[in-house]
């Protein structure tokens, strides 16, 4: 079955992702169109971006079809993204393969999830003719890919290596990847969800930056301080939302296997004073393990 | 054709309800999913309960699957409930069964709607492993018995006795399901709608609180006053919004059932200053007949 | 393939929208349910009825569905229209028809689409039956449609003629239809999108008010001024938003084939302090050529 996955920060008034839909169900009757989300933050490449990378691993067979378009009639590229499928589904477990192509702008927004999906093999080029590119080209190339058209129909072919990276906004001034000497390590706030969870830009894999094993607890703080906002507050690392008081702050590995902020039923982004780094934050989350010496 | 009804206080920004949907459509290829509301206001639980149960009578054969859920991670345990299905279709005048499963959390969520189609006869078990249950449990859950899978694959057989019952939030201070001496009676706002209408907690049954048929026009207040709003107003019982001049306040026996204060093409709940009781309002709704005497 | 094509201003928190999904697939098994948009400003019909209108060029075989409905209880209308679909596709260039048949409130919103879709051929009177038509009239009606069911068992006929044309709401005063003696030209925001494009309501044909073709630059305000917002601005008429500097404002021939008043990656309606007519704005738009001479 010809499925699209469809990704936008076309919200929900407008009729812009309607109209998308439409012409997919116009181009291919019978097409299955999964919405991923439309309410991507408007021009937040970076938001959209890491939506369609976590969502990656989950995606079947199909095309993704994404826009998040600033640069919508400039000169900026439209591409279709080719990637090579053998590492799909080994994460999450399920059989089949994902999605062969990734069709949107070629300003970073696909980068990401290409690259979870797989090896990028192939790309196309699709010059934008319009102000809605997402209408007039995307959809069009996406319909024509998922039904197994030939590639070479929807545009020249280009080379992997000169797609647009994607550039991320966040505080000023140096990020710290490493504890400073005072113990302390300075992260952007990567994404903050509907609930106001806290994803910081932090893996929680094995080891810490501080070496050895996670610590226990975090002394967390916000840089520059929000006024009204709590200072220095120490928080506990736990398993699950289940381990926290109410109103207790917690960080946890979150389901993107990345540390977040969190509140037990409240949003820590809220306590916290802190918004997403995509959409212009200047702040950094600082955290140093409690009571770290740093001798 | 199998069929998914899906609900959530997911939103449309972060992608938690498309990776949801995708995980369906790569499960069961073809499946319809069927967005009932992602909207729901952040762990609303009995917000999310009361537009399930609104919109049970409506649905035809297949699963639901409903998320909202503050306490993923915790140890809530995850329900998969088997509804019989005699009453569905009766009270709407649709041929054909309604749902057979609903699957989510048990924490209230699914508890009304499941006695609005019918008798609980079976519920099986489904621990929780994530931060994110509806991605990797309660999605696979529903995409098994949306295919006629067998139940006892997903879980263990439970109680039906033991499903947690939905547990409202509302104003402090006692409830008035009778009018006191003076024929006052308090009820909390139900349901706030996106125009404003605010739905009472109380039915429009054949016989009012006070005895007889229903009066033709109240006195309308809210308890403790909202500064700002006006005091007691003067509200006519209507039929429609057509017999309400502009401006006006009325009363109104709403699609739910429920007697619901309107103004036409404008929002009530700005109006009186009011917020629906589950998420956190500390005021009720205070109604007596026009002209009541006591006596 | 049965399709829906459904608008309406229900947003998504309330499952109003989800119902009537429910009710469609419940009538129609293996329905394709398009949404359009359904965060059409409550009570908007005029916004509804243009958002219709862009999206129809681009609809399949199929039926719309659209509920913006603020005289839902009232003894206004409900109808059924059926377009000739000889001019369907000729200005997108898709192949085969577009939609037979529209299916909404008689207030004015399906009108501007149907008559951009063809000649109306046909119309059927929906008597109201409730405050939620949407679930118990439309739905019904439009299913009963899309799958060729025959229009007499739906409603009696009805005069063309006597459909409900669009009133809008707009500034008050005099609009300018053509330019006054000191080369002013008064319009309405027609259209402001998430983006914060300002859509005016003005065409981008091929002469302009002011004789000949259109001039490169305007100087643009709003009146009365907005406190707080900048006076007489110089705007230049580029082809794309790749010919703005950042923080310039731009005039573009939008993808719908009127002026609108552009950013870069920015909100025009916030610089300029709008916002759109039909929700009640009192504010036009001037605008006069570059250095316009009224000799």
């Amino acid at each position: 079955m010809p499925t699209v996955f469809f990704l936008s920060d076309f919200g929900d008034g407008d009729g812009f992702a309607g109209i998308v839909r439409a012409v997919l169900h116009r181009l291919v009757p019978g097409i299955a169109v999964v919405d991923l989300a439309h309410g991507i933050a408007p021009f937040d490449v970076a938001g959209g971006a890491r939506t369609l990378e976590r969502a990656a691993p989950y995606l079947g067979d199909g095309v993704v079809l994404a826009v998040v378009d600033p640069g919508v009639g400039t000169e900026r590229r439209g591409v279709a993204v080719r990637v090579g499928r053998s590492a799909t589904g080994a994460s999450t477990g399920f059989a089949g393969p994902g999605p062969a192509w990734l069709v949107g702008p070629d300003n970073g927004l696909l980068v990401p999830a290409a690259r979870r999906l797989g090896r990028i093999d192939e790309v196309r080029d699709l010059p934008g003719v319009s102000t809605f590119d997402g209408r007039d080209v995307f959809a069009p190339a996406a319909a024509h890919l998922c039904v197994g058209g030939d590639p070479a129909a929807i545009g020249p072919p280009a080379d992997p290596a000169g797609l647009v990276e994607l550039v991320e906004r966040g505080p000023d001034g140096p990020a710290a990847p490493k504890p400073d000497g005072r113990g302390e390590l300075r992260v952007p706030a990567r994404w903050i969800d509907r609930f106001g969870n806290v994803q910081l830009d932090l893996e929680a894999g094995s080891e810490s930056p501080w070496g050895g094993p996670w610590p226990d607890a975090f002394d967390v703080g916000v840089e520059p301080p929000v006024p009204g906002a709590p200072g220095r507050i120490r928080v506990r690392c736990v398993r699950g939302f289940g381990h926290l008081e109410r109103g207790e702050l917690g960080l946890l590995a979150d389901a993107d296997g990345r540390w977040a902020l969190v509140l037990a039923e409240d949003s820590a982004a809220d306590l916290l004073g802190v918004r997403p780094a995509s959409v212009g934050t200047t702040r950094w989350v600082v955290l140093a393990p409690a009571g770290y010496d740093p001798r």
